[in-house]
C-alpha cells in the first residue's frame, strides 16, 4: 500500500480565480471566517452524524502545490508569477475549529469554522466540504441502519457498488465510527482499522463439482470460524441440508450460515428449525441482499431470526439520499484593525439566509437524565454562565420561549488548528466508535425516530440573533 | 499531486479466504471466466454507457502485495507461508476483454470478461465491479443530462457533494466521456484532461463593500472571460443591474451571469430581456442549482433563457438512483485438459439466473440507417455469418423470432490484456467522448427516451440459449 494522495489541487476552480482576484487586490491576507453547516437531515431523521475530520486533518497539513501544479495552473492562463510563487510556498496557517467526529449535530450549527487569510479559506473549500458531506452522509446512514439492527451487528459490504474507491475505504471508516460492526473492505481495515472479514462468495461454491464438497472442503480449512453461503442453488432445498451435513462431518458449532436472497424472513424461521433440529442451535443467521433500515426493521418485526445483517449498496451510497448538503458559507471579515465584522448571505428563502458572525455552539444537558435539550448558538466572545437561569428562544419563532435551570453545557466545536498548528489530538477509530455510542446515548429516543423525529432546539442567543437581524434590516435598506 | 493510488487490498475479505482456500486445495491454477454485467439500467433509461476501463487497466498493472500488506494478511491469520510468498509473487497473468469506454450497453451482457487462474480472477472481483459501476452510473447519469439540455453545453460542478475524493475526480471524468462540456473540479482536469474553469462563488461578493464593487474589480481581472454570480443579494433589482454597469464600464460584451437560486425560468427571461435591452445581447445566461435532466427538460420547455448548466449534486452522485449494480459472476471453468465446462448460477428469480460460457457480443446494425438494432451474445467458438441471413429471437419468449439481412456487425468486447499484458491502447478522453457521441448517434431515439423507453435487444445464439437450458435443466436434476 503507498502513502497518502495529495489533494491540494482538488479545489473547484472558481476558489483558485478568486484566490488570484484577492492577491492581485490586496485582499490576500484579509483574514475571513467561514463556517460549515448543513440545512437539513437525510432521510427526514433527527440528526447527522459528524464525520470526516481526520480526513480534514490530513489534507490540511499536506496542503501545498508542487511545480506540476504550478504548470498545470500557468497553462490555464494564471500567469502571474508573483501569484505563483505565493502558491509554491501556499501553507494553511490558519485556524480551524470543529465537531469531534462521532457526535451527533442538527441543522443550521456550524460543525467546523475556519479562521484563515482569505486565499487559504478560499482554497480548501472544496475538499473540506466533500470530507465532510460524504463520511457525514455514510455516518448517519449507517447510524439509521445500526440502531434498527437492535444491537444486532451490522457489517458493511458495499465497496463494490461505492462511488469510486475512497467512497468504500472512507465510506467504511464513517460507517464503522456510526456503530458498524466491522467491513469487508480489506483496505479499510489496513488503512483505517476498521476489522475486516469475509467468508465465500457463491463462485467458491460454483467451482466445485457440487455444493456439499464446497462446504466440506471449506469446513476443513476454516473451522474455527466458518460461515457457509447457503443459496447458491437453493437455500431450504440443498444450501442449508449441505451446510448441516459438513458442520457435522467436521463437529463444528461455532458457526454460521449466509442468506443472500430471497425472503430472508420466510427462509430464516425454515432455516432457524433445521439448525435447531440437527443439534447447531449455536449456528447462527447471517442475512444480507439490499438491506437498510426500513427493511431490518420489518424483518426483526416479522420475527426473522437473524443474527446479524451484511448491508451494502444501500449503506455506502446511502441511497435513500445520496447527497449530504453542507455547505460552507462566509461569516466575517476582519478588518485591518482585527475587529471582526459579521457577514450575511441574504435569500428570498429564510432557511438559506446565513447566521453570520464568528460563534461557538454549546450542547445544553438536562442535569436530571443527563440528555441534550438544545444546541445554544452564541457570538465567540459571550459568557453564558452555566449557574445561572438560561433563557432560549426559537430563532424562527422569536415569541417561543422558555428559561432552563439545572443544566450543564459542553462546547461543540473544539480547536483543531492554531496559526496552521495542529493543536487537536486526533482519536483512533475504537474512541471515536464508542465517542459516537456514548453521544447518543445522550440523546432522547424521540430525537432518534426515524420518522417525524423530535425537532431539536438550535437557538441563537439573543446578542447574535439582533445582530443577524440588524444585518438583514441593512441588506433590505 | 503526487503518483496513483494502488489498490491491490481494495478486496472483499472473502476473495483473500477463497484464494488461500484455492491455494490449499490445488485450484489455484484452475483457469476461470468470470463475467461483469449488469441487471437495470439505472432511471429507468434504455441503455447505461460504459466506463471506468482506464482505471480497471491502471490497477490491473499496479497489483502487487507489498510487505507490509502480507504483514498485515498474516495479522489476520493467514499464516501459510507458501500462499503469503505466492501473494509476494502475485501478479495479473490472465485474459480480459472489454466494451470501450463511452459505448452504450444493456442489461445482461458481459461488458468485461476475465479469463485467468482462479485466485488472480477472484481478487480482482471488487475493484473491477467498483469502478466500472461507478464510472458508469455517473457516465449514463450524465448522458441523460446532457440530451436534456439539447446541445447547450452541460458543466460537473458536483465535488463537494461528491461521495469521496475519488467520486469527485473519476466521476467529472465519467461526465465528461458521456458528454459533459467540463468540470468545476482542477483536480479531475490536471489528472485525467477534463477542461476545468470556474468563476467566482457568493464569498466573492460578500467580500466587497458592496457588489458593484466586487463586480468592477473582477471584470478588471478578467475582461476575456467574465461570469458574474448575479444572486448573493437580489438577482433582479440588484445582481443583473450591477453586472450590467459593470460590463459597460469596462466595455465587456463576451461574458455571463449566472443565476444559483430562485426560479430559473422566470430569472433568466426577466435577465435575458434586461441585457438585451443594455446592448448586452451577447451575454450568456448559465443557470445552477440542484438541476437534472427533468428540471433541465422542463426548464427549456418553458421557454427559459438559459446558455449553459452547471449540474451539481444531483449528477455526480446520480442522486435519483446512486448505484449501478453490475456484478461478476463465474460463467466458466477449464478442466485439467483444457476444455471451456460452462457454469451457472440459479436463482428462483428468472432475471438473476447466469448465461452461462465463455462469450462474444455482437452489435448489430441495420444497413439502411446504420442504427442498432440488437445485441446478439453467442459461444465463444460460434461464426456468424455476415451475408447470410441472421435469425434472432428473443431468450425470455423463445417463439418472438425474426430473421434480418443487410445488416453489419461489431464486437463489442476486445482484448484489453493477453496472459498479464496489456494489449489495448488507452484512447485518450477526448476521442472517448467523441466515441461516445457517434455510438450514441447510432442509437434510435426509442431507446434513448427518459421514460419507457423501447426494449432494445439482447439475443442469445441458439446455441448459447440450448447449453444454457440444459445446464438449467440438469441443476434442477
Amino acid at each position: 500500500m503507498n502513502g497518502k494522495q495529495n489533494y491540494t489541487m482538488l479545489f473547484d476552480f472558481y476558489e483558485m480565480t478568486m484566490s488570484n482576484g484577492y492577491f492581485q487586490t490586496g485582499l490576500a491576507e484579509r483574514i475571513c471566517y467561514f463556517d460549515v453547516f448543513f440545512r437539513s437531515v437525510p432521510d427526514g431523521g433527527g440528526f447527522a452524524i459528524a464525520a470526516g475530520l481526520e480526513q480534514v486533518v490530513d489534507y490540511i497539513r499536506n496542503l501545498r502545490f508542487d511545480e506540476e501544479d504550478i504548470e498545470y495552473l500557468r497553462g490555464k492562463g494564471l500567469r502571474d508569477e508573483a501569484f505563483l510563487d505565493y502558491l509554491r510556498r501556499f501553507r494553511f496557517t490558519g485556524d480551524i475549529w470543529a465537531v469531534p467526529e462521532g457526535t451527533p449535530v442538527f441543522p443550521r450549527e456550524p460543525i467546523l469554522t475556519v479562521r484563515a487569510p482569505a486565499i487559504e479559506a478560499q482554497l480548501i473549500e472544496t475538499f473540506v466540504l466533500l470530507t465532510l458531506n460524504h463520511q457525514s452522509l455514510i455516518a448517519t446512514k449507517a447510524s439509521r441502519i445500526v440502531r434498527a439492527a437492535q444491537g444486532r451487528p451490522v457489517s458493511e459490504f458495499g465497496s463494490r457498488r461505492a462511488q469510486g474507491a475512497d467512497g468504500a475505504l472512507a465510506g467504511a471508516r464513517a460507517a464503522y465510527i456510526a456503530g458498524c460492526s466491522g467491513t469487508a473492505c480489506a483496505m479499510a481495515d489496513e488503512l483505517y482499522g476498521v476489522p475486516a472479514g469475509g467468508t465465500m462468495a457463491h463462485s467458491w461454491v460454483q467451482m466445485f463439482p457440487d455444493e456439499f464438497t464446497a462446504f466440506d472442503t471449506y469446513c476443513g480449512l476454516y473451522p474455527d470460524s466458518v460461515t457457509l453461503l447457503v443459496d447458491t442453488y437453493n437455500v431450504l432445498k440443498s444450501g442449508v441440508l449441505n451446510a448441516i451435513r459438513a458442520f457435522q462431518k467436521h463437529g463444528i458449532t461455532k458457526c454460521a450460515i449466509r442468506i443472500d436472497s430471497g425472503d430472508l424472513t420466510y427462509l430464516s424461521k425454515k432455516a432457524r428449525r433445521m439448525l435447531d433440529e440437527a443439534g447447531l442451535t449455536g449456528c447462527k443467521i447471517v442475512a444480507s441482499n439490499a438491506l437498510d433500515e426500513y427493511i431490518i426493521r420489518d424483518l426483526l418485526g416479522q420475527g426473522a431470526c437473524i443474527d446479524s445483517f451484511g448491508v451494502g449498496e444501500r449503506l455506502i451510497t446511502s441511497k435513500s439520499e445520496p447527497v449530504f448538503g453542507g455547505v460552507y458559507k462566509l461569516a466575517a471579515v476582519e478588518d485591518d484593525a482585527g475587529h471582526i465584522i459579521p457577514r450575511i448571505k441574504i435569500s428570498e428563502n429564510p432557511a438559506k439566509v446565513t447566521t453570520p458572525h464568528f460563534k461557538k455552539v454549546y450542547r445544553i444537558f438536562e442535569e436530571d437524565s443527563g440528555k441534550a435539550i438544545a444546541d445554544l448558538i452564541t457570538v465567540y466572545d459571550e459568557q453564558v454562565d452555566p449557574n445561572a437561569p438560561l433563557e432560549l428562544f426559537d430563532p424562527d419563532a422569536v415569541w417561543k420561549r422558555k428559561t432552563i435551570e439545572h443544566f450543564q453545557m459542553e462546547e461543540l466545536l473544539v480547536p483543531v488548528f492554531q496559526k496552521g498548528e495542529l493543536v487537536y489530538d486526533l482519536p483512533d477509530i475504537e474512541t471515536l466508535r464508542q465517542r459516537c455510542a456514548r453521544e447518543l446515548d445522550r440523546q432522547w429516543d424521540e430525537v432518534k425516530r426515524f420518522e417525524n423525529p423530535h425537532n431539536y432546539y438550535v437557538d441563537l442567543s439573543q446578542k447574535l440573533w439582533d445582530i443577524k437581524a440588524q444585518l438583514l434590516k441593512d441588506a433590505k435598506a
